[in-house]
Formats: structure tokens, C-alpha cells, sequence
């Protein structure tokens, strides 16, 4: 019973079906809820653009305004067009059931693997930009940042296996402490520079420039940039738990979310090119900012905890966004169906403990490097939110509700640049990693069709439709003895129970023991006929097989129930002591057709 | 059925039992079987005794001609007392069987012991020195001699598989040649140093001195210089293996081997000396000699071959030995009795299968090198040779048969000199690695004592002494279903089956389930009553478990049987995509007194 006690110290107590609540998020609290996701992705957005613009030199560092420009752009477009949604899905529409609902099966299952990968690697890339901003202000934990990664992605596993409810008390208070602080270090940061209160340093050295700016040079840190844009969609996901009206709530509060990401993405990338902030390994953008406005004291320290906080807390979205849609993937049997059914605590823990594994498993392959992982990131999200537009822009035309033209149009946009952006960053981070991501969608698409013609045609073959009813069965009932004792006879006993017509059966190695054994026989079998085969090679199996063989040849509603009598020792090593019989007789007739294995243990006292 | 092919292909078909036939040895083909186990150690015990020598420097190797004389005294003196042996046991005296005869269990146990790390050891040290005669011979595969040893030991085992017999023909010609080349080798030696053909070269320089002459150092060369005398025993074990009159061919052979082993070990001893050999740990002294007397060329190559064969041939002969005491110790019941049948080609092939790979393991953990194994080696031999001579001397005082008194008073004095040179070796040898025998061989003792206890225990448990016969069983039969398809059908038909009393139980995790399960169970149901468990954790087995007990607590005879219907996939990996409902059902419930589970497949199509 020690897995079960393991069980409980770290998952906890069963909870009841009827214990399952459901809390309304005011607006307030639901922007804490949905925004961890969207705006955690500035603590790294900014520096993934001038990762890639410091290899031109630190004059082409100033190209991140115009780039981090139209990225706000595309962040108004796309929280415009999701605003559509939700009007069009107050019931909630993911990119799955969006795209299933409009453009068909095989989009759908497009959009359900792009999502997947994406929710991967929202825990991979959030653990690994939490921990470097740990790491940033304790140099010495630098070295640790893989196994404070999985040690991080292991603690939110097991706190979702409990079932943390997503409340809003929870998530309220870092999500606003971060934008809070987020906004007072910005500006802070504007008052000096307006003021002349200090002067920005002079453009740090960098390395000599191996590329030249070209259009696919900007291409590629603009890709980079549109990090910033996960976890938009985060709110039309989730319009069911908003309070009532609930998709008017939502949609002010993906107003309210696109506003502030724009204001703290647009900040930070301003004054990182104020202060001529190049990127480094051991040391987050984010936190050379703090730094170089509060000079390292006890508010630097705040903001780099709040930082770490809020991509905690995005990370963990993903614990309850992966298993919802394994869940929807497992009803429509395109995984495997223990993703439907939900655990003790009334969470779907197949789906959690998938996710945290997989995702532990990237933080170690990529050694739990932001910058290594963006790359396969930002393309499956643009890939969803190519195929959400679009199922929207056919909605629109399909049904014609009032006002249908322009909200047509809007999305028509929305989908028009998100497909462009997914092309460009499929084809300037092909290299990167981006080609990862092209293999294994469409390998996870394969896999839900094979998953889903096996079920299928399961059920076909499972179909009481038309069904006569199971046929009659003639049925033997036989017991393999090898000897006669308290245990044999027991199992004599048993058989008896199961049918009149019981024969046990012996395989013969040694013509002396079948003469003792049927002296014995005599005056305890029960009665029941002994059939003595020989064994010319001291198989046992060989001969017991072609004897069921024949009886199985009988009839082909011949059903033959073995029955052998199996010592159950005090201890386990004392198993070693024991021929393994009824192990061998199991594995050779395992699943055969018409054949039944029953052990009968006698228990051995210690 | 790919196992079952490889077995064949590497096993060879099944022999049956009335193939097994009895082959009787002519003496000159009793010396060749018996021989090469105690002839082959005089490939290593003279380097052995000069690998201690030199370390107090090269003047100190001359005390190998008094060390080696006192070894021949010791051979002749064991052999004599074996004779005697031979006499009193024509039907095989090995130290178990002897030991147990005559002193009893706990004595014949720790030669039971002595002896299965004997047998280990001398395969181990015989394919290592095997190799070593090889890779003399070849130096550029002296860097392999690790793999070269286990790839030996896989083929003898292999062979031993298949059931090699112990035939003359097969012994004959290598154990001959071997015989003929070295007496030929040492001959040649003696007549070029007797006719000054040539003049032997100045004393090789070796290292410093790091030890001084004491008694205990010479004790310790002559420890090591003991393994000359393991395999003496051989012949007295397998007495029935002789043409008749058996005792006196028995004898007659072990004394000629007394004279060829004492003539090969003191010839090299000698020669070895007078050539100034020293031992060095890429080329072996016997293969230094062949080199000085022949110069390398062809017969130099010959002499290595014969080396290495016999040395296989001895290594060959503990497969014969291992598994016959394992069979012995398997049939007194104290080791498993898994050791105690025939395999297919009626050999032990459990005891073929330990011993090749515990050998194995043996030549990896000490590097595949000779000297590193011998320390462990002597120790378990003198054991057994002081326990059976002493065995001897009882036997003589309790039958006091004609000639009593000098046979006991030849068998004293030969225990007392064995036991003698066990003590040495044990203090000697002590930190070498005989510590590790002597740590071994009371475990061996302890777990054969343990498994002991058990199997009489059982059988005590199992008697039919004053049994009443088993008690009439009340008996319930549960079919568990989780909805009503084809395979549920089948297994409720199959349940009817077993019993008059069937009741189908379902788990509710739904009630809107229930209800379409209810609906459909009514047209076929077959009349089975449906018994609904609620289960407010929607947990599966815990409401199943309780109705279980619940029946289980009616009444002490009571018994009920579990039927779950499985499906059986076609393909291996589409069991992945069904709910082992089943096997954790059966980790449940298994061993549980008075619970019976029974899968019932059905078998799906592809």
C-alpha cells in the first residue's frame, strides 16, 4: 500500500464528483487569470530581437523600434480579430473547436497539434525565462538552470495533479504586482531620461558583425519578436468563466490585455535601446534594466521575483489549457482515451503528466536556454492563430449575421498577416528549430488518424447492431496437476464449482511418480479423472498444448478453461523457489482464442 | 516463435529421455577425460609460485625447486588418499556426497560450497589462462583478452547446452597431445642443457627487491603454487564411468596421473629455473620456456595451441561438474529446485546457464587476468579435499574394514596435510582475495540452510497427513463490465458457464451512462442481473473492491471469481489505446485469498 500513501502525501485526498465548483471571474480578476500567459512573454520578447540584431553589430540594435513597432501592430490586430470570437463563441473558442466547427477534420487536427507543441513549449519557454531570471540575479545559480528547471516543472505538476483551482485570488495579486511593477520601473526609467537625472552609458562593445542587414536578417528578429503575441488567445479560450455578460466581459478585458502587453513590450524595448542593452547568456535584458534604472538594490530583486512569478504563472496555464484539449482530442478518439477520463482529484492527470514530462524533457535536451527554444515556439502559436482566423473568415461568410461584412474583414486581415508571419517565421527559423516543428505536426496528425481508424473500427466490430447474441459453449474444464496436495486439491475443488465435467491433467516425466501420483489419486481426487500424457522430452508444455489443441478442435464454440493450482509464498523471494508453472502456461496460451487461464492460489503461511 | 527457432538453432532440437545412453571409459580414455583438469594447471602454477619469488628479487626464484618438490609430495600424498576414496565409493565420491555420508549435513554444506566456487573458479581461471596462452602467442590481442575470455565461456556453455558427452574420442587426441608435446618440450630441454647444445642465458634483470625472505613469504609462494593440485579428485568422482572392474581401473588411471602431473609441473619448474624465467604479465613462463627450447617457430606454436586446449577441456569439465552438484544440493533441497530437471536435451540447463555467467562475470571484474583470480581458487579446493579426506578417516572408524587401519591411517595423514595448507592459504592468500571465499562460502551456507527451511515447510503445509479433503466452496461469480458490447456479450455467456449464480457489476462514474447501459442490458443482458455501484471518486476498483469484500465476509467456504472481459488487439501497440482496466484489476486483486480473476479475450481483427 506504498503507492497509494505516495499518492496522497503529494496528490492528495480523492475529491467528489459533486465537489466540482464553478467560479465566475469578475473582469478584474480575469485579466490576473488570462493575462500571466500574454504578458509574461516581454520578459523575454525584447531580447529575442536583439539576440539576433547584435550579430549586425550595435548599430543595427536600433532596427528593434521599427520591429518592436510592428509587432504592436500585429498585437492590436490579432486581439481586434480575437475580439470576433468571442462574440461569435461565448461558449469558448479554442483554435480546435473553432477550426473543427468551420473548416472540417483535418484543419481542426492541424490546429489540435499546433496547439499541443504550443502548450509544450509554453512550459519549456517559461520555466527556462523564469529560472534566467533567478539566475540573473544570482549569478551562482547559473549552472543549476536545468535542474532548477525541471525541479520548477515538476512542483507546478504535482500542485495541477492536486487540482489548484485557476481563482482568481490567486492569480490576482503577482499578474498586478508585475504590471505594477513593470509600469514603475518604466516610468521611473522615462522620468530620468526626460530629466537628464542621469545619462544613458555609452554603446557597449560587441563582438565584430557576421551578418549584413538584410530584409531576411530583419525578417528573422522580427520572428523572433512575435513571441510576444503568445497567449492572446489565451481569453477567448476561456469566455464561459467570465460573469455574465460574459463575452462583453471578455472582450473589454482582451481590450484591456493587448493594451498593456503593447505598453510594456513598446517600454522595454524602448529603453533597452536608451540604455544600449546587448543581450548576454548569464544575464536577462530585463534584469540589465532594472538594473541600470534601480541600481541593483531591494526593487531590482522585486522585479526580477515578479518576472519569475508571472512566467510561473504562465507556465501554468498550460496545465489546465493542455488537458481541456486532450480531453476535447480523447472524446473525438484521436488520442488515446485514458486523456477523457479524469483522476481522483478531478483533473485529467494523464494530460498533466504528459505535459510536465515532455516539457522537462526539453528543458534538459535544450539545456534550459530561452534563446534555443523560441525558435519552435512562436510557430505553432502563429499556425493556430492562422487557422482560427480563417475558420472565422468562413464563418462570417457562411452565416451572414448582422454586421457580418466588416467583422468578415477584420478577420479576413487577422488571418491574412498572422499567415504571412507564420510563413516568415517558418522560413527564417526553418534552421533554427522551426524545422522540428514542421516534422512533428504533421506526424501527430498521422497518429490521430491512426488512433482514430482503430477505434472506429473497434466500435464496428464491438456493434451489438444486427447481433444474434453470443453463441452457446461447450465448455471443458481442465486442471493441470503436477502432483497431489492440500494446494492441487483446493484447486480440484474449485473446478468442481466451475463445471461437472472436470478432468485434470498430468504430464508424465518419470513413470515412478505417475504411479504414486495415482495411488494418491485414489483417495483425493475428488473423483475427478486424471488424463496422464507423455512427455518424450521432458517438456511439460509441448504435450499439454497439443492436447488443448485437440480439444479446442472439437467444435468452434469449444471454450477450454485451464485451471492450475499456484502456491502463493509468505514472501516474495520465496518465488524464486517455485518452478514457475503457471507463469509459462500463461504466456504460452495468453490471448489465445477459446482458451481461459485461471490460477487458483493457495496461500503458504510464513 | 522466434525464441523458440534461436533455441533451436543455438540448442539444437529436444533428445528424449530414451536416447540417453551410457558410455564406459577404457582406462586410456578415463586418463584423457578425467586428466585435463588436473594436467592443465601446470600451465599456470609454476609462474605463479616465481610470481611471489621475485618479489624479493631474482636470486630469491631459486627457492621454487624445494617449493615445487614439497607440491609433488603434496600430489602424490592426495592422490594416494583418493585412492582410497575410489576404493570405498565405486558409485562416485565427490566431497557432498562423501562429506554428507560420513560427517553429516552442515559439513557436507560448506563443501557443498567450497565446491560451487571451485567450479566457478576453475573456469574462470582456466579460460584466462587459456587466452593468456593465446595472446602469448599473438601479443597484439592481448588488449582483448577480457572479450576473447566471455566469448570462450559462451561457447563452451553453448556446446554444453547442446549436450556435448563427455566422450573419450572428444578428450583423447587434444589430452594426448598435450601430454606427448610437453614431455617432448621438456625432454628436448633437458637433452640441450644435459649436452651444453646451448648455454642458458644470464639471470634476466628484474626490480628491486621489495620483500624479504621470511617463512610466511615462501608460504605464500607456495599457497599459489597449490592450484597444481586442483582436479586431482576428478577420477574419484566418477568412478561408474569406468570400463569394469571400475575401483581398479579408477585407481590404476589416478595413479598414472599423480606421475604425469608431478613429471610436467616439476620438468617446467626446473627448466624454468635454469632458463632464468621470470614472469611478466604479457607473455606466460610456460610460453617463455617453448620459446627458449624451440625458438618460435612452428612447434612453438603447437605447444601454445595444446595449452590453450586443454585449458578449455578443463574449463569444459566443471560444466559437467557444476550442474551435477546443483542437481544434488537441488535434490536435498537447498538450492532451487529449478537446478534439480533435465532441460530439453537432458541437461541441467539452469546450472550450465549460472555458471557460464557468473564465470563470465568473474573474468570482467578481475580484468581476465590469471594471477588475480588464483588467490581465490586454492582456497576452495584445499576446503573440500581436507572435508572429503576427513570424511575418509572417519568412514575407516566406524566400519573398521579389512586393511582399516593404514587406509585411515594414509586418509589422516592426508587431511591432516590438506587441512594443513588450507590454514595456510586462508592466513596467506588472506588479503589476496581468499577473504572473499571465506566471506562466500558461509553465505552459500546460510541461504542453502534458508531455502531448506522453506521447502520443508511447504511440504509440511502441503501433506495430505490426516487431511479431511478440501471444504465445499460457496461460490459467486462477478462478470465487471463498463458497457454492453460483442465482448461483453461473450464474456457473459462464458460466466454462465461457471455458474447458475452470475451477476454482472458495473461501477457508475455517470449516471446518464447507467441509463443507456440499463436500456441495452434489458435486450442482451441475457438475463444477468446488473448490479450498479456508485462511486463518488469515480474511482473504479474502490467500489468494486468493497462489493467484493462485502460477498468475500458472507462466509469462510466463500469464493468469487472475477470475470473481465478483455479485448485483444490485433497489433502490440494498440493496447496502448485501451484502458488496462483489467490489469489493474488483477494487480488489485492478486493473491488475494479466496479471489479467483479470469480474463475472458476477445479478439479483435486487424
Amino acid at each position: 500500500m506504498k503507492i497509494s500513501t505516495l499518492k496522497k502525501l503529494f496528490v492528495g485526498r480523492p475529491i467528489a464528483t459533486a465537489q466540482a465548483r464553478h467560479e465566475r471571474l469578475s473582469k478584474t480578476n480575469a485579466l490576473a487569470v488570462f493575462a500571466s500567459d500574454a504578458l509574461s512573454s516581454v520578459a523575454y520578447a525584447t531580447e529575442e530581437i536583439l539576440i539576433i540584431l547584435v550579430l549586425a553589430g550595435s548599430v543595427a540594435l536600433a532596427y528593434a523600434i521599427p520591429i518592436g513597432a510592428a509587432i504592436c501592430i500585429l498585437i492590436a490586430l490579432v486581439a481586434s480579430s480575437y475580439r470576433q470570437t468571442i462574440r461569435a463563441y461565448p461558449q469558448g473558442g479554442g483554435a480546435y473547436v473553432v477550426t473543427k466547427d468551420n473548416l472540417g477534420t483535418l484543419p481542426s487536427l492541424v490546429a489540435g497539434g499546433a496547439l499541443l507543441v504550443d502548450y509544450v513549449l509554453t512550459v519549456a519557454v517559461s520555466v527556462a525565462a523564469g529560472i534566467a531570471a533567478l539566475t540573473s540575479a544570482f549569478p551562482v545559480l547559473y549552472d543549476y538552470r536545468v535542474l532548477l528547471g525541471v525541479v520548477c516543472i515538476a512542483i507546478i505538476a504535482t500542485a495541477n495533479l492536486r487540482g489548484i483551482r485557476e481563482s482568481g485570488a490567486l492569480f490576482a495579486l503577482p499578474t498586478y504586482l508585475f504590471i505594477a511593477s513593470f509600469l514603475g520601473m518604466l516610468g521611473y526609467g522615462y522620468l530620468r531620461w526626460l530629466f537628464g537625472w542621469e545619462v544613458a552609458p555609452a554603446p557597449a562593445r560587441t563582438g565584430a558583425a557576421t551578418h549584413a542587414v538584410t530584409t531576411f536578417f530583419l525578417l528573422r528578429a522580427f520572428s523572433q519578436g512575435c513571441t510576444a503575441l503568445t497567449g492572446v488567445e489565451a481569453v477567448s479560450d476561456g469566455v464561459p468563466a467570465f460573469k455574465p455578460p460574459e463575452a462583453r466581459n471578455a472582450r473589454i478585458v482582451l481590450a484591456w490585455l493587448g493594451l498593456i502587453l503593447i505598453t510594456l513590450f513598446m517600454g522595454i524595448t524602448f529603453l533597452a535601446h536608451h540604455y544600449h542593452l546587448t543581450p548576454v547568456a548569464e544575464e536577462t535584458v530585463v534584469s540589465q534594466l532594472a538594473r541600470q534604472i534601480f541600481g541593483g538594490g531591494l526593487i531590482y530583486y522585486e522585479v526580477q521575483a515578479v518576472t519569475m512569478l508571472i512566467l510561473i504563472l504562465a507556465a501554468n496555464t498550460s496545465f489546465a489549457d493542455f488537458p481541456r484539449l486532450s480531453y476535447f482530442l480523447a472524446r473525438d478518439g484521436f488520442i488515446p482515451r485514458q486523456f477523457g477520463t479524469r483522476g481522483d482529484r478531478l483533473v485529467f492527470s494523464n494530460g498533466i503528466l504528459i505535459l510536465g514530462g515532455t516539457a522537462a524533457l526539453l528543458i534538459v535536451l535544450f539545456g534550459g536556454r530561452t534563446h534555443a527554444l523560441i525558435p519552435l515556439y512562436a510557430l505553432g502559436v502563429f499556425i493556430s492563430f492562422t487557422l482560427s482566423q480563417s475558420s472565422m473568415v468562413r464563418r462570417w461568410l457562411v452565416r451572414r449575421e448582422e454586421g457580418w461584412w466588416w467583422r468578415w474583414w477584420l478577420n479576413a486581415v487577422g488571418a491574412a498577416t498572422t499567415g504571412i508571419v507564420m510563413v516568415v517565421i517558418g522560413v527564417t527559423k526553418f534552421t533554427d528549430g522551426a524545422w522540428i516543428v514542421m516534422l512533428l505536426i504533421p506526424l501527430l496528425i498521422v497518429a490521430f488518424l491512426v488512433v482514430h481508424r482503430h477505434y472506429a473500427d473497434v466500435a464496428r466490430q464491438l456493434s451489438l447492431e444486427d447481433y444474434a447474441g453470443p453463441p452457446p459453449i461447450e465448455h471443458t474444464v481442465l486442471v493441470l496437476v503436477g502432483d497431489l496436495h492440500k494446494g492441487v486439491a483446493a484447486a480440484l475443488r474449485y473446478a468442481q464449482a466451475l463445471s461437472p465435467s472436470v478432468k485434470a491433467v498430468y504430464v508424465e516425466l518419470d513413470p515412478d511418480r505417475t504411479r504414486k501420483l495415482e495411488e494418491k489419486w485414489g483417495r483425493w481426487g475428488l473423483g475427478i479423472p486424471l488424463v496422464v500424457l507423455t512427455s518424450p522430452y521432458r517438456s511439460l508444455l509441448a504435450p499439454f498444448l497439443d492436447y488443448v489443441n485437440h480439444l479446442l478442435a472439437l467444435g468452434e464454440h469449444h471454450m477450454v478453461t485451464i485451471v492450475i493450482p499456484e502456491f502463493v509464498p509468505a514472501r516474495w523471494w520465496q518465488h524464486l523457489l517455485h518452478n514457475q508453472t503457471a507463469l509459462l502456461i500463461k504466456g504460452a496460451l495468453l490471448f489465445r482464442k477459446g482458451v481461459v487461464v485461471v490460477d487458483v492460489p493457495f496461500h503458504l503461511k510464513d
